[in-house]
């Protein structure tokens, strides 16, 4: 029995995210058909965590348990070529039986990607949300540096969470803009389900002038997703990188 | 009447390429289309150049002759709002009447756009060619440099051309190179039909090594399709930027 671990990067477009469901067309689907019509075997994938339908990943992270004896730096090029162009493994390696993708995961990053021009991006249309809206990014700057630390993030996590604590370290947290087009990145220990998309939405009505930086300071504290913004769009959402200690 | 000149985004994944075939869907086809819903014309639109199918533009330009009375400020809204998300007017200006996009075009720049890495990135997979090889990227440069200058472009050039001359003026050529990802930048009064995917196919028989700085001039003098190397895939094409005197 081997254990494989998969860096893996996808467009998450046309799937219905990442973990399977009945209707199928997810990324998880998608994989398990490629490793069995490459091994034979009916292989589960553990991923780091699940992304929602139209969030894409350039560093999601996988893993699985085979009998295969596919050579380790055979696994990429082999699985790849029994994946639609749309889904590719960047690298394979081999970890101990009790390696868990989402377990052992220290640290996860996440890119939310704006388009603020007039007229979207027509190539980043799938990856980038257009807002074309004046924004005050200084603001936003601001307020996004107030969710870096150890918080409790329940204003900013779906109520269709169901962890039992909503307290999570955001380790950094930055705004890159450049010809209309903003990238947040936020790197941290953990996030609740839709935190990186309702922490933008706020933001954004930050960079409205909806709300100033101490509004956002008090929503954060406030423990209530209704004082928050909206969750914003998916496909502006990517998973760069998940850490690991090994 | 008015003479209306639009600047043009498209991503040309799915079309088959600019110009009006009878079997419909191309991006002529498409503009059109929105330009009657629009305005209740039967309008023909005219080109600064055809792209073939899969090529892209964030710079085509197109000009028109319409009655419409719409204020040019609102003509780029308007329009977009009737088109779909692959295509994308940036700008429109009103011209006066003599003015035809294709016979007034001063200067073009096309850029060629290839990733060498061993997995090509999802991401870009519509827009960049992938050539997964180690390509000797400085020999490639010191070739492209040949180009720079007037010539007769007959050996990068498609057999299928009709133009009366094949003299053409590059006047600017130039690489840059990151990460595995190679943009080419070619810039000039003219070119024929293929005529940078060829430039394209040939510079990369060089990064190969399959021919020499010397091979690609001796190329360029011959006169003679048959002596270049293969027309690179379209995908990785945009038509980037038309230059007018006004």
């Amino acid at each position: 029995m081997r254990n494989i671990r998969m860096i893996v990067s996808y467009d998450g477009t046309k799937y219905y995210g990442f973990q399977t469901q009945p209707i199928g067309n997810t990324i998880q689907d998608i994989i398990e058909h490629g490793l069995k019509i490459l091994t034979g075997e009916e292989i589960s994938i553990t991923a780091s965590g699940r992304t929602d339908a139209g969030v894409h990943a350039r560093g999601q992270v996988i893993n699985f348990i085979t009998r295969s004896p596919i050579p380790i730096e055979r696994w990429a090029l082999a699985l790849n070529s029994r994946l639609p162009k749309d889904i590719a493994v960047l690298t394979a390696d081999e970890v101990p039986l009790n390696f868990h993708s989402s377990h052992f995961a220290k640290r996860k990053t996440y890119r939310y990607s704006i388009d603020t021009n007039k007229f979207a991006d027509v190539f980043e249309r799938h990856y980038r949300y257009h807002y074309p809206m004046p924004l005050l990014v200084s603001a936003m700057e601001e307020a996004l540096s107030k969710v870096v630390g150890e918080h409790d993030f329940t204003s900013f996590a779906s109520q269709r969470s169901t962890k039992p604590t909503h307290v999570r370290t955001i380790l950094r947290a930055s705004l890159e803009q450049s010809k209309g087009k903003i990238d947040i990145l936020v790197t941290g220990n953990g996030f609740l389900y839709n935190m990186v998309r309702i922490i933008v939405g706020t933001l954004l009505w930050v960079g409205e002038g909806k709300l100033d930086v101490e509004d956002f300071e008090r929503i954060l504290k406030a423990k209530d997703r209704s004082a928050a913004g909206p969750t914003a769009m998916s496909h502006g959402l990517t998973l760069m990188e998940v850490e690991y200690d090994f």
